[in-house]
């Protein structure tokens, strides 16, 4: 496929802890998919400076585009700004834009607009804002790297101020067939179709319900015409 | 810390798509918070040979263990076997050990072994098995590497046949606070404690209810006494 690609960085102990389960990589997986940008590698690293410049700095080479998650709030452990600037060779200070919005947020709640606060206008040189709804505290983008909150709804809502910017490719599609029968079964025939249609991708998913195995397979491509036309021989041969 | 650490190496299009969504990661670091070994990072990637070879080669190189989930059934796209015996260096082939498990299995569910369900027996020379008790399929261990299956009922079982062997450090503990305050009302005093406690991690996790700001305050840590102090001062500050 010659859809634009995408890795996600979740920034953050607390996920690697067990603490927190992330729902913010599911959420962009499937907002990608449905513009068609294909989702390609996701990490998940600590609140430590060296591990997100290195993260940055691999994925951004690689993949069209990176959405991170995480650490860009006003607290010492917010470090997600300092590290992407680094890892993208770009200066970084309290930026008069983000103090201008940020300042008239507080001013409007009444709240001190704090050196913590404030902590949250650092944006590196070059980047341009991401528009936050909820709480005003901007996310950026710098290069093809798109910093954002990790808080759910403000990382959704961030997601939905930067995708439409973005160019996709035709819709990654998906059908699906599941089958009361375990893999080992149905593996040769799947396996030969698949090799029929080296355009698409077919993927076997088992599962184990009330102690049978079961599988879904799954044919995913960009070409509906091609789908359909799989989905026939699937249904055809374990339908 | 000196706590041994430990990465997980998520593999498979269905997480990345969107389709389905991962629980082992979850699964996994909770048990591994639990013995005292510490994760440090998690990727996913896709069905792809050269990116789980890299990805594994990286991670193994890095942390004490390595942990994957998924790839090792007997279809097409499982591909987790042959990809982490390239990392490592080692010859696969069909190993008379897992042969014989794997036929004793189908014999007795009266199933013919056919080829597919011979490629589960595909394990790097000089690993030891990893017990599946659900489905007989195993797992294996191949230097600090342990490859285990996706399905999150079999991977769970897998998980608790092979951490008893490995070797924790103390207990990964935390102690939190939920304070109705936003992150910018407490990050200078909440970050001078940090400061005041550097044997110990510190985290602020904002969250949003009925529209109220709130932050939920994270003490890590291995040492109890420690972490009772940082609490009783932590408390003493926003309780």
């Amino acid at each position: 496929m010659s859809n634009p690609t995408a890795a996600i960085l979740v920034i953050g102990d607390e996920i690697l802890s067990g603490r927190t389960r992330d729902s913010n990589l599911h959420f962009l997986a499937q907002e990608l998919t449905r513009i068609g940008i294909a989702l390609r590698e996701a990490r998940i690293v600590g609140d430590v400076h060296a591990e997100i410049v290195e993260a940055v700095r691999a994925l951004s080479g690689k993949y069209t585009h990176v959405f991170t998650s995480g650490g860009i709030g006003p607290t010492h452990d917010d470090i997600t700004a300092d590290a992407v600037a680094e890892a993208m060779g770009a200066a970084i200070g309290h930026r008069a834009d983000a103090m201008a919005l940020l300042q008239a947020h507080y001013d409007r709640a009444g709240l001190p607009f704090n050196e913590a606060r404030q902590r949250m206008a650092r944006i590196p040189e070059g980047a341009t804002l991401i528009d936050n709804p909820v709480s005003t505290a901007p996310g950026f983008t710098i290069g093809n790297v798109h910093v954002m909150a990790g808080v759910p709804k403000i990382f959704e809502a961030m997601v939905a101020s930067v995708l439409p910017k973005l160019t996709g490719g035709p819709p990654l599609l998906s059908q699906s067939l599941r089958v009361n029968r375990g893999e080992g079964e149905i593996a040769a025939e799947f396996g030969a179709l698949a090799a029929e249609f080296p355009d698409l991708s077919m993927g076997s998913y088992p599962f184990i319900q009330n102690g049978a195995h079961g599988t879904n397979l799954v044919i995913r491509g960009t070409d509906p015409g091609r789908l359909d036309a799989a989905m026939v021989r699937l249904t055809r041969l374990f339908g």
